[in-house]
């Protein structure tokens, strides 16, 4: 089965090289824009009245042949699918941003941590009820 | 940009069809399987070290054309970023679900919503510091 992504747009960061992205962009304070092409524009209905999104971008600098990393954290070694690598056999990443503002097709975010020009595949709104595990449970403990 | 995505496995669940589905996996308690490739067996090491992972798949029966729907909780016009609708230009869901138990390439899951069949692309360990926004700040607060 071929599948095929349309990038939806594409980061505008102040992360130029890989050596200078933060290990996990909730680390870090910078902003950076989202910038949505105008053919997707009608899909961002809404979008502003959201605190927190998941944005899904394709790390096409990634090496997508190796299935075995040594986290800096935790060195040993790990498969791929055990870690937040960026190399990955489909390196789609996910990062939870807080929404900063929005001016048409450009989102301004903090948190994430693409290089700039990195291309944009999706946007959802984050849900706690079903994106953080055990919601149900700790609200039933309040 | 042509952005090819090779699926990693697939899902074996007891949904056959959209209407069978939960309007979101963690809001039932249905076991499902994520079947792995053996070519990329290698990938799942440590894995079973996890207790909650985020699966990526590809909808690939979603209407990709799709920019506006309006939600059955919400019953306003949203653009398709500002929902959770498989309907979307790249339909790649994002699910987090607790990993029960994993034999060679088979893992069991609870908090699924895929149909059987349906492709996976990506499996990631979830990381609460990373993924739950505030969790700094709530962790301050205990």
């Amino acid at each position: 089965m071929k599948i095929e992504l349309r990038p939806i747009g594409y980061v505008r960061s102040p992360y130029r090289e890989r050596r200078d992205a933060p290990r996990q962009g909730r680390l870090s304070d910078a902003v950076s824009e989202i910038v949505v092409d105008p053919a997707y524009e009608e899909g961002l209905l809404r979008v502003g009245e959201k605190t927190h999104l998941f944005v899904l971008c394709w790390f096409d600098r990634a090496d997508r042949e190796r299935l075995r990393v040594t986290p800096p954290k935790n060195p040993v070694e790990h498969g791929v699918f055990a870690t937040r690598s960026p190399d990955r056999p489909n390196p789609v990443s996910i990062s939870v941003v807080d929404l900063l503002g929005i001016k048409g097709c450009v989102l301004s975010v903090r948190g994430l941590d693409a290089l700039d020009g990195t291309p944009v595949i999706d946007i959802k709104p984050f849900a706690p009820d079903i994106d953080i595990p055990g919601w149900d449970e700790k609200k039933g403990e309040e």
